[in-house]
């Protein structure tokens, strides 16, 4: 019998949005030296917080609280809105699903970049949505196409990341608060800022919660250094989170990485040590890009994209780098394919990532 | 402007499967004495997986595996299945969420049992799919009425959960097995064995992943103690395993979960200790009641359905043991709501439940 699957999912290709480190490592047999390739922060997390989560090991036997309230909470003040517009999940992963699920139909439009987060991509195809995407712009996600797109398309939604990835680029306050001004009726933004806590200057819009038409994603993956642990959140209107919560897995978090949150949120001092740290990384790795005679992108993020010249020769580095046991990923698609993406690493993994980088441009000079 | 969900979102109601504990405790400003309401495990988790999870904390800054590559070949082992059988996600509430969208169009049909698993009648109103119920008989959910309903109503997918939850009975393996052989054609089984772990004799049928029409559940969450941690996984043919891939969160699982889970299962001791210590709390509800006059049905789970006589009853019992600070839930619908379901606790919780339950009974003899 063949399965009867609902269309949708019977039509769909069997893709993942990325491979992981582990299954190049059973692949090659070998353990990467540098794990620099998927926006993990090398910075660690914060002292508070593991403590907190080792803690709360002994508690994983209950369930975490479903309204993840003392959380909420703490995120309602940090960021002074009410507890109720804000929805905590599993990561900007599951949420962005939610967001897509919840106001889609099938073939409805969803308005991103060419080459922009591809899970945002996985879950419109895996909604029954079409994507319609516009191209960079000098490297950069172009707020004014976006809109155009979303205008001419009658989009449901329109996605864009400050800071951006896989670019590292990013807009003013200004320009996204022009962009959410411009935003199309029966539109909702997704205004991902998975990679914020990272920029020099503070480049967040105020977060107006009264606009219904904006959502606004937040991850403890990334400056707070818990990609493992699963946890995320969205700051919107009350009227949206009603929407999240119609549909989200209410038991779905882990009440370790609650616990983990909610101290890491009481720990400002990690954080500033944190962006310190990327700050002066993105230099080390931007003089190194430049010794060797390239451009590297200035970067709001824990990576920074460096231009190989070519799609060619950026692939073929990629590929020498995995078997040198240094795990890094490139853009996927045109014209920013030509660049590879340098994680952010600790001082051992820039080490070895230097190393191995030095010895195959020598290997190239010779040959 | 109204947010422009899609018609599905905007049709359903705010509800959630369920009440957390500490909404109750932030209702009442009390904190609870016995959490003995969530079907969670008193016996705790393994001390392997504890350790193994207090020392994964540190590595939370990474992501997870997203094929939980040795977590399924130590499954593929335990079940003598393929890896490719297997699909690991962030417990079973998501994994029903993506079997209902897997499989069913709006206003198709699931068949399940009236006051079974609401979490399952969750995802199938949250995907606009149909819910068909048929009753409990004898307080055990009826495979010959589910097949017939599901045969009748040209159902996609059918429900049953062996042990029983919110009942706490269940079927031998060779009802199953003939429930199996008589699922219709176009329909796929849904067997729930979140509890199988807890029952005295081998209820399970053996695992046949051959058959496409059946979908194995199975949890880290109940008699491994690790409900907070969200892992639990699918065991099926190869192609539903595609299309759960196809859709899940690859990125979805807690590196710290995975971790855990992987060393729960070379914890042998522990759960032999679980289920010894379940087999004789269950006897020591099941005693208590009886002091009472009270009948208490027999039960494969860690919670024992005690029948109160009357709905009015029960509900007053529920209501006045969480006045006590004893935190329980009893099922929700007719006649399964002349029942209340005890937990099994720590032997502090159950003297606290038992403390507060004589005295409440003492107050009804007195007035």
């Amino acid at each position: 019998m063949a399965i009867p699957f609902s269309r949708i999912v019977e039509n769909l290709p069997e893709s993942t949005p990325f491979v992981g480190p582990e299954t190049l490592e059973r692949q090659s047999g070998k353990a990467f030296l540098a794990r620099i390739g998927a926006n993990e922060s090398a910075f660690g997390l914060s002292p508070l917080a593991a403590s907190a989560m080792r803690e709360a090991v002994a508690e994983s036997h209950y369930y975490a609280d479903p309204e993840s309230y003392e959380l909420r909470q703490a995120l309602a003040e940090k960021h002074r809105v009410n507890i109720d517009e804000i929805c905590v999940d599993a990561g900007i992963d599951s949420l962005l699903g939610l967001t897509v699920r919840m106001l889609l139909e099938p073939n409805q439009n969803v308005v991103t970049s060419h080459g922009a987060y591809p899970t945002l991509n996985y879950h419109v195809a895996g909604f029954g949505a079409n994507l319609v995407t516009v191209p960079y712009k000098n490297y950069h996600e172009d707020p004014d196409a976006l809109i155009k797109a979303a205008t001419d398309h009658n989009a449901k939604l329109v996605y864009l990341s400050n800071p951006d990835n896989p670019m590292g680029t990013w807009h003013g306050a200004a320009k996204i608060t022009q962009m959410i001004s411009n935003i199309p009726n029966n539109c909702v933004f997704a205004l991902d800022e998975a990679y914020i806590e990272f920029a020099e200057e503070a480049i967040a819009p105020p977060i107006d919660t009264s606009n219904p038409q904006v959502i606004r994603y937040r991850t403890f993956s990334k400056a707070y250094g818990m990609a493992g642990q699963r946890i995320g959140y969205v700051i919107a209107h009350q009227d949206l989170i009603t929407g999240f919560n119609k549909i989200r897995n209410h038991f779905g978090i882990n009440r370790v990485a609650q616990q983990g949150a909610l101290a890491s949120l009481k720990d400002d001092a990690f954080l500033t040590t944190v962006r310190t740290a990327a700050i002066a990384a993105r230099e080390r790795v931007t003089q190194f890009a430049n010794t060797h005679g390239l451009t590297a992108l200035p970067s709001s993020t824990n990576f920074v994209a460096v231009d190989l010249g070519s799609t060619e020769v950026a692939k073929q580095t990629i590929a020498e780098l995995n078997q040198r046991q240094i795990f890094m990923r490139m853009p996927g698609v045109e014209p920013l394919n030509r660049f590879i993406r340098i994680g952010l690493g600790t001082d051992q993994e820039h080490e070895e990532f230097t190393t191995a980088f030095n010895s195959l441009m020598n290997k190239r000079k010779r040959t």
